[in-house]
């Protein structure tokens, strides 16, 4: 998707207003969008960022083409007036957003953007596309990782995802999230992530005998052979002939890497086959195991005693099979008013979550300074001085009769700035650094948030200013006459 | 994602595989492959195969760059002879598939690949991914379709999807399974699917009054306007409003399009909003409902008498939320013996599912002369002389002593020619025609098999030569010493 222009990767409404704001001679009015989400996936205490880099690159790319416009002038019957304006279409605003590898929570805006209505209302298909996407499949490894915080993980989804993009960045999300070697080379590749794999049935079958297919393998690659042991009977076969290669390897002075199972009761056939390869004086060679595992999997094969070093992963990390969505929205949380200054916008609903949190504002991580783990996140509006209070009142923002003062605390603004007036101020890293951040923070968050079912909530507050106006705003709120 | 080169779209064991392949000095041997699954998701009855068209651009386009052989050699370590192998790579092999829109059931191969392995290997992940995604997409539209056989559908998921090209191909995918309208603008553009949409809360919020928003929709587009009436409450404001701007039109000469609504309960709402409308003589106007909607969901609302024209599916649609992976396998079922000729192979599990089918192989559908519906669909070894039967014998995969005769019928052969020793053979149908052919084929299945839920099971079935086939392979089927 690099480098793809996208400006027509949007729904028909978004441009259809543009055109309509355009019209009404309000297109250059300012405004700030947040992007957030409502509530964790997987029944889990945390969602992990990612998708910065596309947005990046999306916002970089996007403009229109003469046959984009063509196409729109057909869909949305507008003068040629407007044509020259999508011809001059860039994006000239600023972004702000937390850092891909984030640990990101509920109701928490995690990218704001400041710009032109008619700049802002054509980005919201797209934002939420990738943010959505990569975000979602990040935060299921980050749980597959949780599962498995010393074994090998090595992604292997591709070809169940859900289309290429799917497959490419989905590995991508799932090297930030801790995996550790891919199968997918184009990933590997682009994202410099290290690969690796096996072998399949239909390559013991193209051969006469699986001792045969063992052989041809280890005969290329005598340091790195990694034999599929199920074709036929795993314990009868496939793992007797392993050994056969692994001494024939051990004579050349070889080490035979691993052994993979696939199918069968891997918590049994694993043990099993520990016992075989340590019997026979190779218990150096490790054993990989795979067939629809996620983190219950993975944690029911540890707690049968299971022996594997390698979980390797496909269909349900790939597609975050328990819940494929994640449901970031982008609300207009503040407009330029008549007297040229942002005033806050809020849509109340009767569904309380669904009430907007009005005005731009910052996003403050509060970590403790004796333990450096995080006490909570703190939503302010952006005036206000907080990385220079000693002491914090936080409001609860799911029941603001609960308050806690906080000391001691050191204050990290999330919100970086990515774009300002049109200009990128922001230097992607790559993806072993994202994943080196991405680690760094799962270190700051305690244990209880943690937890793959049932995990403490993490506090997310307001301060007192924020709480206010949105207090004040509900209660101004009146169905229009 | 057309025209793409994805030569590395692949997981690693396949290219590494090609290489000991040639490395044999096996490499030019040929083989068939088999794509098939083995059961139907969302406990339906059936999958809508889609993907074709991206699998055709695909082998057309698959070539190996300087910086594709540089990154492999760095994985694979080989000679730069094999770079040569590579530089050349083209596929010169036969692919057959059945039609996109092509209503396909378990154990079906329904694309056959005929190639040297060298070739066959490559394509293994792509095809798979792509096929995968696509016909699991079709899939869940078809019910959606179904459960809602006389109203317009929209489709609107792309912020929700998989990344970019999930909501591309989604949307083109739900087009062929019988979709409207698209929100979609490139899908629209590219597909040439029917665009639409209405507005969201932002624009509501983005003027002073809820009333001045729909005016500003309906002054630009008197002839196509729908006005989203939610925003502050729905029977209060927006219903009352909505009203004004469609006497407003029809003072004008025009007609308000349609109403819709995006919260609450949608059957309760709706119902005193096509009453509300009525009873001001504007029994025209269109009630548009979304929010979460699948086929259940939209089953359940007709059940309550909901009042809606038009259901616009997201989040549930384009990811196919329920089970949002389809398990298509690509299995070795044929390859080149010592004497040039093909000969059979089979893998045996001890998942009787997970056994394979032998041969190269034919696939029919068996249609009822009388009522032009289908009996079931029959799979024999590819020198079979179906087309000249009068009478078959139908052995029920599940159950083979279940047996039946069948007179009066016409055989279609489902697997078309794509490609013929590497030239394009087929032309491409544009997605108009794929959905007639899908709703066609629809029409050919008869409503039990279509059932949300509990569906009876289609009837696939083995010619004797097939059967005797793999029933002889699985007998002499032993683990090799």
């Amino acid at each position: 998707m690099l480098h793809r222009n996208l400006a027509l990767h949007t729904d028909l409404y978004l441009p259809r207003w543009m055109y309509i704001y355009w019209k009404q001679g309000r297109h250059n009015e300012r405004v700030v969008f947040d992007l957030y989400y409502r509530s964790n996936p997987f029944s889990g205490g945390y969602v992990v960022f990612a998708g910065l880099q596309n947005i990046v690159h999306y916002l970089e790319n996007v403009s229109f083409t003469e046959e984009d416009i063509r196409y729109l002038k057909q869909q949305l019957d507008f003068e040629d007036e407007f044509a020259d304006v999508l011809r001059n279409f860039k994006f000239t605003g600023s972004l702000y957003s937390v850092r891909e590898g984030e640990v990101i929570f509920p109701n928490e805006q995690v990218v704001r953007i400041e710009s032109t209505i008619f700049e802002a209302k054509l980005f919201q298909t797209a934002l939420l596309n990738i943010a959505n996407h990569e975000s979602l499949i990040a935060t299921k490894y980050a749980r597959i990782r949780q599962a498995a915080p010393n074994e090998t993980l090595l992604e292997g989804g591709a070809r169940r995802a859900q289309g290429v993009d799917a497959a490419y960045y989905g590995t991508r999300a799932a090297y930030i999230a801790g995996f550790d070697v891919t199968s997918l080379v184009s990933a590997g590749r682009d994202f410099d992530v290290p690969t690796g794999g096996t072998m399949e049935h239909a390559d013991i079958q193209f051969h006469d005998e699986e001792l045969e297919a063992f052989r041809s393998f280890a005969e290329m690659y005598p340091d790195n052979t990694s034999l599929l042991i199920d074709t036929y009977d795993t314990l009868k076969s496939g793992l007797p002939n392993a050994i056969t290669v692994a001494k024939e390897l051990e004579a050349k002075g070889y080490r035979l890497k691993s052994v993979r199972l696939d199918s069968g009761d891997l918590a049994y056939l694993s043990k099993r086959a520990r016992k075989a390869l340590n019997a026979a004086g190779l218990d150096y060679v490790k054993i990989v195991v795979s067939g629809d595992l996620d983190e219950y999997v993975i944690q029911d094969l540890r707690m049968q005693g299971a022996e594997a070093d390698t979980f390797l992963v496909g269909t349900r990390g790939i597609t975050a099979y328990e819940q494929p969505a994640l449901g970031m929205v982008y609300k207009l949380v503040a407009r330029e008013g008549a007297d040229g200054k942002l005033k806050p916008v809020i849509k109340v609903s009767s569904s309380k979550v669904k009430t907007t949190t009005p005005h731009k504002k910052e996003l403050y991580r509060i970590i403790d300074n004796e333990t450096g783990k995080f006490k909570g996140d703190y939503i302010a509006l952006a005036d206000e001085p907080v990385e220079t209070y000693n002491e914090i009142d936080l409001i609860d923002v799911r029941d603001p009769a609960f308050r806690i003062k906080t000391r001691n605390f050191s204050v990290k603004r999330l919100l970086v700035p990515i774009f300002q007036d049109g200009e990128r101020v922001y230097d992607l890293p790559n993806a072993t650094d994202i994943r080196a951040y991405h680690h760094e923070q799962m270190n700051g968050l305690w244990e209880e948030y943690k937890r793959l079912r049932l995990p403490e909530v993490y506090s997310v507050t307001f301060s007192k200013p924020l709480w206010d106006l949105k207090l004040e705003m509900i209660r101004q709120t009146r169905i229009p006459k």
